[in-house]
């Protein structure tokens, strides 16, 4: 039975993904004779966490029950109080728990004074569910740099525009919309200067019932991208533009008179990927959604900074070899050098196939 | 309950796919008072029809029963007499049909004959599955030309060899085992004559069980090819080897020389390949398995002459623009104008994802 409050206590978390970063989504069930008597997910950073959500339904009820919580309880004060504390307080007698806190400094902790408060406490119940609810956040913490996913849409033969550079539209409707989706999960999204001066994209998160729109990362080193580019006049998302350490300082101030514009000036004359990771996850983006273009994807598969890959392949040939291929990076000469991928997911989004795989790491 | 015996007959006919060709695969079951009497398919070309075994194992018993057949049975004089007259020689009294007979020029006579001698017939059971048995067969029957299946194996960004041209190996053996039960089902097996030149292959089907290796053919302009190629020395299958008209007489006669080698000599210098669909098709060859490379699969795609792909996704990355590009044709200009497919079926063979789609026809 512990299982199944579980997969309700991840159930809720997962739908609450992409909305409490740089918190981790949680959510956490509260169970007393076999009946749930307090449910709650956190919703919001800077607002309660789930277990005080679940144990403010609960009431006096949860005097004697069990807490079914995806995460391992906080033991720290962070903006709320520790909710080991708030469990122990509440006189919960039994705390089951999916994945461990991440933390290398904390993890251990809030179980340890839990034990140490007389409860029973069960760890590591459906532990692959729950850590993947946060895969993002347990990258950031452990790596202190974001969760690199790029994103493309190919045809079947690997290309993303004829000879003559058109590629409108290689995905259907569905897929575009499902890219929306994927927007709202993740703190940023990264593209190439190109691809602002290509296509003049919004870059925002738009769904039928609405969605969080992502911070906008541009890359363009002499920042030469239009000043009435969308991304710049429209404010309903941050716009952070990444330069090198020469570019206009003229151009940086009219870029500045947005509000919701950001320029981060690099330390060398070009762009270095993994030091702008690291700027980035310093400034908690725990999560970066790369939408391209073919050069953007390229540079970050040579410098082996991708941890996912989400392809939608089209149902459809080019055929030409002259066309334009998905990553135009310097690439690997023997095939057993090839950038090994696991491939997690393979879905139909409308007549496309969304492939979803993860790259191996080394070592 | 129809649909039920139909499915046995389909599943028996489904495990002879590969060998009755020119014939189609076929199967057979005969059902009295709820019983199953009297199973069978056709297996071998020159053998009874289903119908003929599935009736000679019901024996007295069939006087009176239902046979469940996944074609329409035929009507006319060929190797075997009609299975039309022998089911209502056997006093069947109902008659259950999968696919009607493709060929227009006797499409439903074998039915016409059967409800004219008074017995019930039901047509289109499970008509989808029973269609798919022979897709090939129809085809030929239809168009006289055979069906064109192109495979390819390719990384996930569309490559099949890196920029110094290193292609061992970008799929698993498991994929690669894949390859020859597909081989098993096609009547021949097409590739370029670079290919026999770079790799040297056998081009057989080499199953764990055996299997039936195709007829080889490979497409070779001048007749270029190494005498001591394994197709030429190696006689476990046939070879035809297709050629200009201006190809070399002295090289013809050596490769004849050889009992399983046939030469096809087109009658204009360069192979056009509708016209050499037409004469395979005239050799009663129902189905091709193009195995490429590059510039062979670019040129069926660019003729429009494929139709069905199956593409074998290897999960790596080779991400260089310059890596050798899975098809390499003229292709489109426009993304409007790329080939539509709809995508048949996608599995995971070993580590890799096996793409089937048709190519969608015009008209």
């Amino acid at each position: 039975m512990d299982q199944k409050w579980m997969r309700l206590a991840i159930e809720m978390a997962k739908n609450t993904m992409g909305q409490t970063s740089p918190n981790p989504a949680v959510g956490a069930v509260v169970v007393k004779d076999g009946r749930v008597i307090g449910m709650g997910a956190h919703l919001k950073p800077g607002q309660g966490h789930a277990e005080v959500n679940a144990l403010k339904q609960a009431g006096d009820e949860a005097d004697g029950a069990t807490i079914y919580v995806t995460l391992e309880p906080c033991s720290h004060h962070g903006k709320t109080p520790p909710c080991a504390d708030l469990v122990i307080e509440r006189r919960i007698k039994r705390v089951v728990i999916g994945s461990h806190d991440p933390n290398p400094l904390v993890a251990g902790k809030g179980i340890e004074k839990l034990i140490k408060a007389g409860l029973e406490v069960v760890v590591g119940v459906c532990e692959e569910e729950a850590d993947a609810l946060n895969e993002f956040f347990f990258h950031h913490i452990r790596t202190k740099k974001p969760f690199v996913t790029l994103k493309a849409a190919m045809t079947l033969d690997g290309k993303i525009a004829t000879e003559s550079g058109d590629s409108k539209w290689i995905t259907s409707t569905e897929a575009r919309e499902d890219v929306h989706l994927d927007r709202h999960l993740h703190d940023a999204i990264l593209v190439g200067a190109n691809t602002i001066k290509a296509d003049n994209p919004l870059l925002t998160t738009r769904l039928p019932h609405g969605g969080i729109s992502p911070i906008r990362i541009v890359l363009d080193t002499s920042l030469s991208i239009d000043k009435k580019s969308n991304i710049l006049t429209d404010d309903s998302a941050e716009t952070w533009i990444v330069c090198g350490k020469d570019a206009s300082i003229e151009k940086e101030k009219q870029f500045l008179s947005a509000s919701h514009v950001r320029v981060i000036r690099m330390e060398q004359p070009t762009i270095l990927l993994p030091e702008l990771l690291n700027r980035l996850g310093e400034d908690k983006i725990a999560s970066i959604y790369v939408e391209g273009g073919a050069r953007i994807h390229g540079a970050f598969l040579d410098a082996k900074l991708v941890d996912r890959l989400i392809v939608y392949v089209a149902p459809k040939i080019v055929g030409s070899g002259k066309a334009l291929p998905v990553f135009n990076g310097i690439g690997v000469m023997k095939m057993n050098d090839a950038l090994p991928l696991t491939i997690e997911s393979m879905t139909l989004i409308g007549p496309d196939i969304k492939i979803t795989a993860h790259l191996q790491k080394g070592e």
